[in-house]
């Protein structure tokens, strides 16, 4: 597609990765906006872009504005800024399109599936894109512009795109938490979660190439009550552990039988 | 360590695999036991083995007897077998020591946190043992014989073999349920897990490099109360799932605050 202007609104991990692919894409970001003036110098600097810390300063002549920034502040930077027609797109997974109804005629929903990190390289072709537009031509721009970073792009209007948003708390938040809980459980003991670390690695990877459900594991998946009875004596001192341990084993045995 | 002559009863995944590794080190796997003879003639065809089917064949006059079956079954061949004072080990996690007393005076625990399968290779170099022996000649032996397999083994007695069963069980057999849980949301929406398998790899590769609770995200990490009430409006059909997402919220909630 041809290069387009581009203004980054945020300059956080979001902002960060998409920014640079956009850029290694040939796009030009011209402006980064960030609240604290040293977060938007930075990737400015990375960018070759202006660094602005005052929504009024955003230039109303380019191509798309990326608005990348915490879900509190989507809305209200949505009823700030007037960008007329301007192709507008927020990039989070559970506020609805209609937040940005104020700012422009042509907006749309640019909701990348991946949890990101400055620190961390990430290959965007492979990040899957949710992708909504208000209408049919920002529809077709903003699916032409996810196509020109990733080859994972679907149009998933909001309804849906909060429901995959409630899928991925499952699989990715709610996961991590356990991990964490293991962790604890561990540490409690004198014990590191490097023990447990290679098996992590291999179950996710066991779940990343089968259906979860097809690889279950574990004393719930065998029913194997007596095990189940002693691991919750053991947390026996822990109820809100204990009561979460018998509810994902009964989740389990219902699933698996 | 000096060659061993080895037997291995069973022929699961587990035995396959140390079964493997074994004989890579020099040692000599001298028979297979398992009750299916097919079984342990697939696996004493590839070690070099005699494939037996009855306890009764069992040689009595070898070095290390490698009990890797099914938990169920583990205090059948205990009481079945007699073995004087062989080194005898088994390899469950959940099983205690004792269930091998009346089999030998020198039995032991050789349990590899890992989960395997026939079908994918593993290196057993990476893969964390606990080890446990009844006295102390039993102990040494099947800590040098660990040590003869893995960069990674631990002296674990039963009583914390369990607590890490325990906590393997919340960072692995609950996250896949809940990969299985995700993917079932999925499927309803006509939608495919693949949409989040790279943010589930990623997820799990950042608490794999962290201590996961500094890592986690999501609207329960950030007291997004609005989120998390639609999330149940969601799952208002799914009072089970409902529950479970109330649970874990509130968990993070506790935890993260």
């Amino acid at each position: 597609m041809k290069p387009l202007n581009v203004v980054l609104i945020g300059a956080g991990n979001v902002a960060f990765h998409i920014g640079k692919a956009l850029h290694q894409k040939g796009h030009s970001i011209t402006q980064v906006y960030s609240k604290t003036k040293a977060n938007a110098d930075s990737l400015a600097k990375m960018l070759g872009a202006d660094a602005i810390d005052s929504l009024e300063e955003i230039s109303k002549d380019q191509d798309f504005y990326l608005i990348a920034i915490k879900d509190d502040y989507i809305h209200e930077v949505g009823d700030a800024v007037q960008l007329h027609d301007k192709m507008v797109a927020h990039t989070s997974g559970s506020i609805p399109l209609d937040a940005l109804s104020k700012i422009s005629e042509n907006t749309g929903v640019f909701y990348p599936l991946q949890t990101f990190s400055k620190s961390k390289e990430l290959e965007m072709k492979k990040v899957p894109f949710c992708i909504e537009g208000k209408n049919e031509s920002s529809t077709v721009f903003f699916m032409e512009l996810a196509k020109n970073l990733s080859d994972s792009v679907q149009a998933v209007d909001s309804a849906t795109r909060k429901k995959i948003h409630l899928a991925a708390v499952f699989a990715c938040n709610f996961s991590n938490h356990l991990y964490a809980i293991a962790e604890e459980l561990l540490e409690k003991d004198g014990l590191s979660l490097d023990l447990l670390r290679p098996l992590m690695e291999e179950t996710t990877k066991k779940a990343l190439n089968n259906s979860p459900a097809v690889v279950q594991t574990g004393p719930a998946k065998r029913k194997d009550e007596e095990v189940m009875k002693s691991h919750e004596v053991l947390l026996s001192d822990r109820e809100d552990l204990r009561e979460l341990y018998s509810l994902l084993s009964e989740s389990i045995l219902k699933k698996q039988n």
